[in-house]
């Protein structure tokens, strides 16, 4: 963990630096398998199975009775907690349902959006020893909530064939329409193509490893839209001398298990909270688990210390933090010069797991600086806006000679011609 | 121009393709511009403009003076016309902004979005003979009611080292910051990575040749978000027995002469129109001063003859065009059930060109059956949606069970831990 104190701006930007890895130079490794499952489908999928996940399929959809049994093998707490994580999802996802209402931009002219639900969307969820049941929730609740009407689920098996049990139920709970037994690469193309067993999609969410992320890069170029780009996942805290060190080193570290390109940073103004800060890391780390993992993304992570608010403010927007933590008096000062951040945890009792699992945010969010253009996931990104309009015959008599001059201008004279048929039909010029 | 009749379902996925390009294919090609612009800046600008341009730019920006020269050249008549469709595009554009509403989840539990501009933009308006002047309102517009700090505009100049005066008057009057003579895939580099004279941006709008689209589908990777991946443009016109001919063959027209690439479809159910409408396109056609270019498009044109409404829908959702005009005595009803379309057209009197140029709705729009899963460019296209939650101590002790259930199950306990610091610190376990 690197300490900074009072760093000159020209220094900042290489204080912004992530872990990344480009995931363009795996185009190449990927296209074989992508290549594979567009022109051999079912056939691809299983022997890409056999070959990275150690699993030999006959059936690559999840049945009935494998949900049936996942229902009664989920322990009554989890099952109650998935429940009512669901339910604050839910309810702010829902709020942000768009009604479009009709413009008149000029007399006779009506313009206005409608929000309609992306038809087939495809949700990716790795496996591994954790079963990220909580992401099963954060991508299928707002696609039914959108109105999709068929949402596919693909993830893989483990060696004995079997899903874990608590995405099974999450996937059940929250309205996904057929569940896939297929990870990777594969899982990413079969979507993207369509096989026998997996629906084609127009539009794939979900985290993943290098491949899965560069297989998702490829298929966007041109089959279908995705998400955004991934990258590791980070957090940014600021915290002033009146946090509580506690709370900053468990945020801190909480960030810092989700895997060894994980990264934390910390902005205070107060360079007295710095040793209590690494004291209480240290102290927490030692009874943490992932604490291998978490050393090593604790080792490019930073506690900075700047001279006052302006400074952290303008550090905070030039970084564009995923999570921003805000533990000061004046959090909500600062949280309204916030511009760029994926989602902002405001106060004290605001810890970034909150919104990992259960506040209503959804927790699929730009990583690496891609929140100075891209939004976490949320209701728009289930739908699609369409464009109406109606022109009144006296609206084109109005506006006609307006798209007439422009058309001309640019040479297009076709364009200026359907207007002029329309206006001869009305007796005009 | 192909005219089919009661297409078997089976043969109607043939019916939608596209005349596409692989742009993937050139990767290579535009990856040695991108380089070098990143590397060696406005060197590397000057360079590739000599080339391509045909053109030795000591100046990469365009003058204040070159800008009033502008409005002294460009005729009176375009300039109402262009302060006229600017209107109707900002209004339309400012009803779309978003106010975002606190939910309370759970007691005590908060969460709210908030829109954000982003802060610097990249408009790209292609050169060549016809001065697109209208898109440069359709992006800079809505990026100066989103809020945008910094509109950066790159275009190529003419050999002479000039912008057409009509380019530089509607990106003055739109509220254009910068406008840079750099055309090509190096004026996408250098909006993606900076240089001496053209801003970094985040985000990077507008039309271009094949070269331009893979550079920006490469830059789209990594450096920046784009607006969506392009492709030729298309329209889609729904008739019946009451369609006016000529209303037709002119929006068939209009379509065609944007391209050799570009496609219209006449979908009907009515049969007896099709002799009527083929002798007023060649009728019209024979006027028109760009009929090579027209003639080639309309040879991969459609007209297709359904048996009825049901089937002209499902057929309109399963090509997803970038335009669709309506044109029946039933265009409501029918619009209604359209779940996949750029933009729509409605009745007779609304021909494609209102919203190309002056109605106020946008002319971004998604082809190639990316309507699917994109909107157009809409004021969402320039704002992100950040998400902010505040959670008060009972909040936490509401809610912390369940967050604590979940990340345990998802074997992260530093999540878990996060939330049980402050819940001892609350005097609760």
């Amino acid at each position: 963990m690197e300490i900074v104190k009072y760093p000159d701006r020209k220094d900042w930007k290489a204080l912004t630096e992530r872990a990344t890895l480009d995931v363009t130079t795996l185009f190449d490794t990927v296209r074989g398998v992508l290549d594979d499952v567009r022109t051999q489908g079912d056939t691809a999928l299983r022997k890409y199975e056999k070959l990275f996940d150690k699993v030999d399929l006959k059936e690559l959809r999840v049945t009935p009775e494998e949900i049936q049994e996942a229902h009664a093998l989920v322990p009554d707490e989890l099952k109650q907690a998935i429940l009512q994580a669901k339910q604050n999802i839910a309810a702010f996802h829902a709020s942000q349902r768009f009604e479009g209402h009709k413009v008149q931009t000029a007399p006779g002219v009506t313009c206005w959006q409608k929000a309609v639900p992306i038809e087939k969307v495809g949700l990716y969820i790795p496996g591994g020893t954790a079963p990220l049941f909580s992401t099963v929730l954060m991508l299928a609740v707002p696609a039914r909530i959108a109105g999709c009407r068929e949402i596919v689920l693909c993830t893989p098996p483990n060696p004995e064939g079997k899903v874990h049990p608590a995405i099974l139920y999450a996937a059940d709970v929250a309205g996904v329409d057929c569940i896939c037994k297929v990870g990777g690469s594969q899982a990413i193309a079969a979507m993207a193509y369509g096989t026998e067993s997996v629906p084609k999609v127009y539009k794939i969410f979900g985290p993943g490893n290098q491949y899965v992320t560069a297989a998702k890069q490829w298929v966007s170029l041109r089959e279908v839209a995705i998400d955004m780009p991934a990258g590791p996942s980070e957090v940014e805290v600021i915290a002033d001398g009146n946090a509580h060190p506690e709370f900053i080193a468990a945020d801190f570290l909480s960030q810092a298990e989700h895997g060894v390109d994980s990264q934390a940073l910390l902005l205070t103004t107060e360079e007295n909270i710095v040793p209590p800060v690494v004291e209480a890391i240290q102290k927490q780390l030692e009874a943490l688990p992932r604490r291998d993992i978490t050393e090593k993304a604790l080792a490019h992570s930073r506690i900075i210390v700047l001279k006052d608010w302006a400074e952290v403010i303008d550090f905070t927007n030039l970084y564009a933090p995923e999570h921003l933590i805000i533990q000061t008096d004046n959090y909500q000062t600062l949280a309204e010069q916030v511009q760029n951040a994926g989602s902002i945890f405001m106060g004290p009792y605001t810890p970034e797991s909150a919104g990992d699992y259960a506040s209503g945010t959804n927790h699929t969010l730009p990583t690496n600086g891609y929140a100075h253009a891209y939004s976490g996931v949320n209701l728009d990104s289930f739908i699609k806006k369409m464009t109406f309009q109606e022109i009144t015959p006296d609206g084109i008599a109005h506006l006609g000679d307006t798209i007439r001059t422009m058309a001309a201008h640019e040479h297009l004279d076709a364009h200026r011609n359907a207007v002029s048929v329309r206006l001869e039909s009305l007796g005009k010029k």
